[in-house]
């Protein structure tokens, strides 16, 4: 074992101590706000799902009446050496092509947070370390990477279990023997790595490093108190890590949206996440995400905006 | 016949000859926008629902490139006789209560036209005519009428067919005894009125004010080719009038969501209507309608906004 190995080992370590004292939800916020809840100028229940948003979104911030006013997105860019393997419909340089691209404004995912007011960085990955703006009171997290599908799928079928074919994808657009190539790939790549240890050690064999630092950001967050939006299959898993490694670390996370990637879904049930949107994304960046942000935003808004039945002088039934 | 009869056969006639000669989707701007989508920085086809509906809005606006500034939202507001006859959870008053706290910003619907940046307007009728604000670049139409997902239980049948079984569902919150007499209190309206003429003839015997608004407002918005996003069940009701009356009539309108109201599955699915939304919503006002704002947003925003490979410099597949 080398110096290099031995550095690794003891930073997994820091973080599964980490792991251990997660901070929980505040009792009380959520305890405030659902009767809150029960008090507004609706009939119960009428708002479906974003009442349960926004409840959990109180209990994160410690509050029966949060605001979102700095969502903020991070879109992470690294390479991936399985790239020369064929495993994806771009080449690799793409990817740093892409980190221009969000850099000058002309990505999908910079539309996106325009869109709806949240702040975007941009991390194209060395050796740098991910944080999370201790600002920011809602956070979702992005990525960019030619091959990181062929990632993800690894980790899935390493932490969750099934075949290769369960978890490899079309990607940016695989098919046919390509197709077939990029499902050898992942078989290779999980039974050189598979059964050595926890979720966060897959993650270092089988991850990529922007999919290790959208796992750090979401952990930071969690750290921070801070409510994330999963994005697409990649970052999901990412996330996935930290779940097998610690079952509740996501409990601050929400399912962005359901990717067209197709074993997305496979990993969503696994981690019982149900997404809030379901629009055939298959892009990454963040965007399906940062989609949801207008959601969470909404639920938001209604919950701490609405007048209760008292203050309306409306009826209750 | 009297003479408010025969001047109501008359307003309906004059919309009739309106629905034959409905402007269309701008041809060259939809081959414009397939053609920019086409060269956006993205796998084919990698933001799903968002690139249909960037093109489908383009066509609606008449430009490869639209944007959207000026998102309004309208809330008709009612009152139905039928309340009296305890179909809602609801007595009837609330519906005046719930127009005071639409103009005092307490409402759901409230909150939801400030986080997407909506204008809101309330209407609460007794004689007006519904207008369309024609610097409007997107509708919401939404409504407040205790007692009206009986009127829109009742049309679904008259339109579409079926049991009133089939179309009746709990409302604010009806279950039990009351859901039963609600359900017959259908099956004796739509026995009342059936087989009496169009989609319009039934919307005129059994729709309530706030519905015949909605309708209106919905067609005003198509001859001024702004498109519309539909709300629940009691506007899908409304609209749904049109499409009977005029096959095409909501060629300029998406589907919002997809209310927990039982009936509206049934309605968006006669419509060929796919919700961009599943949130378990039932509550009215415009909120799911606002709610998919966002997405609309997000996606003319990323047709508009992003970099084609050659201006970013992003290698092609």
């Amino acid at each position: 074992m080398n110096n290099s190995t031995n550095i690794t080992f003891t930073k997994l370590d820091h973080v599964r101590e980490l792991m251990q004292t997660l901070p929980a939800s505040n009792a009380a916020a959520v305890e405030g706000a659902q009767a809150r809840n029960s008090q507004l100028t609706k009939p119960p229940g009428a708002l479906g799902r974003l009442e349960d948003l926004a409840i959990w979104y109180a209990g994160w911030r410690g509050t029966d009446r949060p605001v979102i006013n700095a969502p903020q997105i991070i879109v992470f860019a690294g390479n991936h050496g399985i790239a020369a393997k064929g495993v994806s419909a771009f080449p690799p340089e793409v990817t740093e092509q892409m980190v221009m691209n969000f850099q000058h404004g002309g990505a999908a995912i910079n539309q996106l947070a325009k869109t709806f007011g949240a702040k975007m960085n941009v991390h194209a990955l060395s050796l740098e370390t991910p944080t999370a703006d201790s600002n920011a009171d809602l956070l979702v997290t992005g990525e960019m990477g030619i091959g990181n599908t062929t990632s993800a799928a690894a980790l899935g079928m390493a932490l969750l279990g099934g075949d290769a074919v369960d978890w490899t994808g079309r990607g940016t657009g695989v098919e046919g023997a390509a197709l077939q190539a990029k499902t050898e790939v992942v078989a290779a790549g999980v039974a050189l790595h598979a059964s050595k240890g926890d979720g966060l050690d897959a993650l270092a064999a089988l991850g990529g490093r922007e999919l290790a630092a959208m796992a750090g950001a979401i952990l930071r967050a969690r750290v921070l108190s801070i409510p994330v939006i999963l994005d697409g299959f990649i970052c999901t898993a990412a996330a996935a890590c930290l779940h097998v490694t610690q079952n509740g670390a996501l409990d601050h996370a929400v399912a962005g949206h359901q990717s067209n990637e197709q074993a997305h879904e496979r990993m969503l049930v696994a981690l019982n996440k149900q997404p809030l949107l379901q629009l055939g994304l298959r892009l990454g960046e963040a965007s399906g995400g940062a989609l949801a942000i207008g959601i969470l935003q909404g639920a938001v808004a209604c919950h701490t905006g609405m007048s209760t039945f008292a203050e309306a002088g409306v009826s209750d039934s």
